[in-house]
């Protein structure tokens, strides 16, 4: 199949900021796109050859969509897997596939998906509602605290929770939830694998990822984790084998605990590039983007290396602000050195909005480091 | 000035490759442009917020399209200046200015200034026709071997000859020419200098180019030139003379000659993003597409620093083949370590042209510079 300056056309589920970041390599490569996203004002708009404007889990939008590209792909999993397999079923490839979407997009199934395949996680408990998990906690068959996921529709942070007292349950949704115990962890770990359709693996380096303690969003991510040699190769081979159970083609973010007596457990995956590979386009030999288009094309995969250590700040809109973004003090950071802000295209700013990141490089990582908290302290993203 | 995701605009004239790479950071920053071009395929036909196709000598058409944006700049020389000063006139910024460009659009004008600012280039007469021309030579006033250059409309090794003897003169066309001595030289080098209005200058390391014998276009560009340390100050001290000179706003890159004994004469330069800055993509911390988007918004300036060795090779169109084009064994360079294609979106491919071209980047200078050469064996720009 010849990609390159041809009519063959890529059609990409979801038009945010991974889609955006993912146009630049298809135009890179002048490889012809469709993108089909709910907003007409996703950031997808402009540099894609069609753009659609329509519901990504409605079965005919996506479906019909589908029949007009020649590789489907997505960049958010909330999309209509029936679609996804009724386009499979008539021979249309679909990267990731339906099967591998289906045994991811439920947090439920997916956790069960590992227990089955004898794949590390934390021990959890499944409940088909929240009168279910009322019941469970009434009869003190759990105790707090404890970790609630909903099963769906969990992003950015939203649909988890830390259980720590009765009164915490009462913002939870009515929806079928995972309980996990909460394990004390020493690190936030996570791997970025690649797998074309040949089989060739290829996984990015162990990346360290710190959270904002209230918004529950990755505040940095540090490539290379800070980490054992020992510890980031069982990581990496977890990734793999988590990769490999799942038959999965394309790009896939394993999120890991690394615990206190150094185990590593799976905690979720996301089968598309992701927050955690940002620092890829400045830092890597191949960004996470151009690895994700490589994968699912039945391309070569290209180095995962690092050039040089990279930090990625998200950009997330202050509390207390919303309205038309700024992004104040963004000159003062780009006097800063190796300083790249991304800037995704939303207008509009909300608390803990992602708005952007900015990644900081440098041959020396306590450099990057520094650096990024300087970046941190002194951009603001705000309402006007 | 708020340009990040405000209704702040960039108008660039002209739509090639250049502005294609240009809009990849105009997108990474959210910044709307405009663009126009003469060609309906232009490569920036998508990725910029409003496309105008039109002629960019026509004072009319250039005038209004400045009308409608906040800055505007180039990515070509080849525009109507009038229309440019006409606009300064009323207060709109062009960067670079009308008035830098005037200076360089014509090489008579371009060698002149040289001249009159000492600034170090090879002995040159201007002749008005080739008329007087052909009459110098049939006085014997000049002698043959001499290298020949149009005064305008030069452009991908168009515009220049070698002459040898006399038959070499019949292609040459009817415009004012400049005439040079044909300098022996060790090797060709530019640098290339990021400029802003509040005088900010910096220069990326000095490159090595190494020439097509026949189509007299750059066949590797090599990062760091291998060249003493001395001899690449000298260099990047004279072309911040150059800039300086010509209060140069954005990024220009000066390509200039080593003579056999370490001298350094400035050949000629271009007021834009160059092919020998190509490699900055993925080997500077700063790639020069940003750093003229920093430089014309007054910006900080980034970093010009390089984290790894970079060689670029062009990808012309291979002699004797003429239609739509492939990019045959490209799946194989994709193989090869730290090789990243771009392709810039040309339908129709034909002998010499630029159709895109391929990074090489390593730890290592000469595992890139091998990698090059394998590259350039492999894949091949034909007709399908």
């Amino acid at each position: 199949m010849n990609y390159f300056s041809t009519n063959f056309t890529l059609g990409i589920l979801g038009g945010g900021q991974l889609g955006k970041m993912m146009l630049y390599e298809t135009r890179k490569w002048d490889i012809r796109t469709h993108v089909l996203d709910p907003s007409a004002e996703a950031p997808c708009r402009i540099a894609t050859d069609y753009f659609e404007q329509g519901d990504l889990m409605d079965f005919g939008t996506v479906y019909n969509f589908g029949k007009n590209v020649d590789i489907l792909t997505f960049e958010i999993e909330g999309v209509n897997v029936e679609a996804l397999e009724k386009l499979e079923s008539e021979g249309k490839k679909v990267y990731p596939s339906a099967a591998t979407l289906r045994n991811i997009q439920d947090k439920g199934v997916q956790k069960q998906f590992y227990k089955d395949h004898n794949i590390s996680t934390a021990p959890f408990k499944i409940y088909n509602s929240k009168n279910d998990l009322n019941e469970i906690i009434f009869r003190e068959e759990i105790k707090f605290p404890f970790v609630w996921k909903s099963c769906t529709g969990g992003y950015d942070g939203k649909g988890v929770s830390i259980i720590r007292e009765a009164e915490d349950l009462i913002p939870l949704s009515e929806d079928a939830c995972i309980i996990e115990n909460l394990i004390p962890f020493k690190n936030e770990l996570a791997v970025i694998v690649a797998r074309n359709p040949s089989g060739e693996v290829k996984t990015y380096p162990v990346v360290e990822m710190e959270f904002h303690p209230e918004a529950n969003q990755v505040e940095y991510v540090i490539c290379p984790a800070r980490i054992d040699d020992a510890v980031a190769k069982k990581a990496r081979d977890l990734a793999v084998k988590v990769s490999e159970a799942f038959q999965h083609v394309g790009l896939l973010a394993v999120e890991m605990f690394q615990t206190e007596d150094d185990e590593i457990l799976v905690n979720e995956v996301a089968p598309r590039p992701h927050n955690s590979g940002h620092y890829s386009i400045e830092a890597s030999y191949t960004n996470q983007f151009e690895q994700h288009i490589r994968a699912i094309l039945d391309l070569p995969l290209g180095n995962t290396d690092s050039k040089v250590g990279g930090v990625m700040v998200n950009l997330v809109g202050a509390e207390g602000h919303t309205g038309d973004v700024r992004y104040k003090n963004i000159e003062k950071i780009l006097a800063m050195e190796g300083v790249t802000p991304h800037i995704y295209g939303k207008k509009e700013t909300r608390p803990f909005r992602k708005m952007g990141h900015v990644t900081i490089v440098n041959k020396n990582l306590n450099t990057a480091r520094s650096i990024a908290e300087e970046v941190k302290k002194t951009i603001e993203v705000v309402a006007k």
